[in-house]
């Protein structure tokens, strides 16, 4: 038996993360999961136990972890635009609560005479990144985010390889691309049209597009993202060496190469649902991100994603798609 | 009048800037000096206010900021060797007690109706990076810190980063070189050698040297620091755009080099006293430092540091060496 932590368990991609190791289980073993957030979806995955509340409140994370855990997955977070608007809460939440979660799994690595040293994977994102970047970025570019999400990330990043390299958690963080295609409804993130663009017309319903097609991004299937996550959780971890956070794989392409796609997989009346309504504020938000990577490293490891964005559609439909 | 609070007023190069200051003011003008730290030397520099205690207080970086100082010289940290030692001190001083400064300045700018917006100079260090290199480090590689402090520095710089994009202040971290020759007795951090073996044989004493000659590093003298640090404090810092940490400029030469400018300026005599005593602990620490970078960015920014090794052991002797 596995025991599993994840933080954020309630969120679209811990819930699917559940689903998945509630059914495949872990390196052979049943998976037992304890998933941790704000809330949880009706109808959502199995698990031995939900625990409702934020990782920032005082003690929650020492209470969390009180029960080592083998394996935690930190999805936590409140969101770029959210941790761009209140910048209090985007430390706090973002920031400090990981400090909370590494300060307490310090705690229980002492109290277990320094037996206790469970795989922690940090959830990050590409979002430590900022413009200007190189045409490829490699997996020694520096960090230079443009937001407080950004920099938030790239601070847990630290810490995290910091209580790595000092003995007491084996941790990893995975820098992700962006998820698309997102489920659901449409939300008021910035990067939400990539996803929308597909989405909507899928669902036979309308999709604002505020960018122009030349528009170049780096995606992954919340599928990979599933796939990332286990595999960095399982994972002999030895060979990433003191460089402990990672570029994930993933596919860049334009939006005019999604449209192409999307034509390809649901035909020109799809395509024709897509509105051109070009937002200055989201075009200058977007071309401060990155374009493209080249993520040998994550490679060399074994972390793949999708080759073309018609596969990104087509796991979309396999996956989430609302029937009928 | 500028008023300009020194954080780490105290130490070493705190001191020599706040001399600096005291004699040649701040663009034209007196500089009133406010210095903070945990301790003073006796004869120490001139300056308005000596105030003892350690940063990292509750309420300890509010006080000192509610007078709003023009300039913030933040200098404060345990060294590289404490904070690896002591992991909770090192984050809580090198760290916590930054991002306490950074909310307190925050609290001064929105009382002020977001007229207070001061400069504030973080001293970080080339310790944000870690092996393995290139043969020179350039502008965008990433900081992947191989000791706690180095990890401290790397968030500080993030934080004030992130702070200065909200406009809250006008920040900017210049990661400095070792800093050669050290002046006063020897200290038992890891680096300390590479002052010895040149100080001690000009004062007449032995020196041990733990590595070999070919060991490479990246040096500057405590001059080049103070012209660093008023540069940083003093310059139109908008050319920076959004990366506001900035490698500074430095020397790159092996042991063997310090050793031959050391005959040339100081005869046989002298380099007779250094000792080689191989220790295998500090030649893996220094493994892991970086040797060399190419600084275009600071270059083009006006920083300046010299130009062979002779230059630094005559700064030495011109500075800090004792006379008789």
């Amino acid at each position: 038996m596995a025991r599993i932590l994840i933080l954020g368990g309630g969120g679209m991609i811990g819930q699917k993360l559940a689903f998945h190791l509630a059914e495949t289980g872990w390196n052979g073993q049943p998976a037992e999961l304890t998933l941790h957030d704000l809330g949880f979806p009706p109808d959502g995955a199995p698990a031995a136990q939900r625990i409702t509340g934020s990782l920032a409140e005082d003690g929650a994370a020492a209470r969390l972890v009180a029960t080592r855990p083998d394996v935690i997955f930190h999805l936590a977070a409140i969101v770029s635009g959210e941790a761009e608007q209140d910048f209090d809460k985007g430390w706090q939440v973002n920031m400090f609560a990981t400090w909370a979660l590494l300060t307490a799994l310090r705690a229980e690595h002492e109290a277990s005479g320094g037996q206790y040293r469970p795989r922690v994977v940090f959830s990050s994102s590409i979002a430590v990144f900022g413009a200007p970047f190189p045409d490829r970025i490699g997996d020694e570019f520096l960090t230079a985010p443009l937001t407080s999400y950004g920099a938030q990330k790239a601070c847990c990043e630290l810490m995290v390889s910091d209580v790595s390299r000092k003995g007491v958690i084996d941790g990893i963080s995975i820098r992700l691309p962006t998820i698309c295609v997102r489920p659901g409804r449409p939300n008021k993130a910035a990067s939400g049209f990539f996803s929308g663009i597909i989405r909507e017309p899928l669902n036979r319903q309308d999709a604002v597009l505020p960018v122009p097609d030349t528009v170049r991004h780096w995606h992954a299937s919340p599928r990979s993202a599933v796939g990332f996550l286990t595999r960095a959780g399982s994972m002999d971890i030895s060979a990433l060496g003191a460089r402990r956070s990672l570029n994930m794989p993933g596919l860049s392409c334009t939006v005019a190469e999604q449209i192409e796609a999307l034509r390809d997989v649901a035909g020109a009346a799809a395509v024709a649902r897509i509105r051109p309504v070009p937002d200055e504020a989201i075009m200058s938000i977007v071309a401060g991100w990155p374009q493209d990577f080249e993520t040998r490293r994550a490679a060399e490891l074994g972390f793949v994603a999708e080759n073309d964005f018609g596969e990104i559609i087509r796991t979309y439909i396999a996956d989430d798609m609302p029937s009928g």
